[in-house]
């Protein structure tokens, strides 16, 4: 059973100012959760489970079972994000930032202008994770990597590609060989452009599109080019950084 | 002011039974009503709006002012179905059911299999409207294309490219020449793929992906290649169809 301690620990974990005091976010689901406790780079903090997950998980938690609270169907409803909670919920210790400058010289990564949709920064970071980058950056204004719904709609992401808050100008600092590409209506046809191996991909906010300043220091700019009786103002973010990945992916 | 029953028959527009019933569907906010009003195609039935809106826009209602409902912030705020509700909701006659055969072929358009998130059924329709698509058809099991959260997530898609619920088997009937393209795991490269001039791509339901037998009566199957590190067990839906379209505009 839950304590009205716990309740309320938990509860605070949807804000982020809660989840950044206790330097943890939470993940949710029977499989997502398995791939967790497997993963040696993340510490996970408090379990909470169906007494069925629990029996049917047991070698997964060997050592830790201190971790393990029970809670009922009712109880993980209550604690629960999703409109279908699955069987287990757990707090994760946020991974320190881990940087190394080293791997944007063979990988491509990409770089977030203030995308502040949480479902589009998850399915952003799947979309890294299936073309295998070494990096997704998230501006200030981004929405919060740790959100619940950005884990969620990340399938799995976070598990994978590394997730840092950084300013950009401080990212080129570091790093002040490698090309960047901006995607801004009137840039260079994706379809004609040749890719440099390695790169950062900049990706503007939902309605602003990429800052001024930003645009300015990229290395290139570069452009989706509408069909012929293409109507559309415009791509959904995560779907326009899905189509600019396929296409440098493809001609590397 | 809204009457008791007006805000009935509102609220009960948020479900597809009444949509259905009474062949309506709802649009809000400035910009998209201002589009909606100036189509020829799309008769409007009601509108409800603030008196500053009304003001600023009493051209565009030349002739049908009898339609203009005049309600307050807090009635805006009841009857919308967004977050922050924006100056204007209208209710707008279903268009027939419109389907030009020989359209199909000229241009390419979207089968959509069972996909489920209204979210991902907007984000696919406005994809289909940037590369000029001629049709979205759904199956039956699609989420309703009249459901508010796939209308606005369309951004206005469903003022230019049509969308049907039809059988895929009816559709193959009638246009038995045009060629379909089935997006499953273990297809052929899309990168390296020669799209046909013309065709019809099938996507499928989120998790469960295309059904078998369409996928035996498709004429193609492609695939969207992970990269080298790439992790991801799948991308999201609208992703995969927006990477896939920019494939075949790319190559037309």
């Amino acid at each position: 059973m839950l304590s009205i301690n716990q309740q309320k620990y938990l509860r605070s974990l949807t804000q982020k100012k809660f989840r950044d005091k206790h330097n943890v976010f939470t993940v949710e689901g029977e499989k997502i959760v398995q791939e967790v406790l497997e993963n040696e780079y993340f510490t996970v903090k408090k379990i909470f489970g169906l007494v069925d997950w629990f029996n049917q998980n047991r070698q997964l938690l060997t050592g830790r079972e201190y971790l393990f609270n029970k809670v009922s169907d009712k109880e993980l409803r209550q604690i629960s994000t999703l409109s279908t909670p699955n069987q287990v919920f757990v707090v994760v210790e946020k991974p320190a930032a881990d940087f190394q400058k080293e791997l944007l010289y063979g990988q491509y990564a990409l770089y977030l202008d203030n995308i502040q949709d949480p479902g589009n920064l998850g399915t952003i970071w799947r979309i890294a994770d299936w073309f295998g980058f070494a990096y997704v950056f998230c501006s200030k204004g981004c929405v919060d990597w740790s959100n619940p719904k950005v884990i969620q709609s990340s399938m799995g992401a976070f598990l994978r590609v590394k997730i840092l808050q950084k300013s950009f100008f401080d990212l080129k600092n570091e790093v002040p060989d490698v090309p960047t590409y901006a995607a801004v209506l009137g840039g260079e046809n994706i379809f004609e452009t040749t890719f440099t191996k390695n790169g950062i991909v900049i990706i503007g906010n939902e309605s602003k599109g990429i800052s001024e300043e930003l645009q300015n220091a990229a290395t290139f700019k570069i452009a989706i080019p509408k069909g012929q009786n293409g109507g559309a103002e415009s791509l959904n973010a995560a779907v326009a950084t899905g189509i600019i990945c396929g296409q440098l992916a493809m001609s590397n």
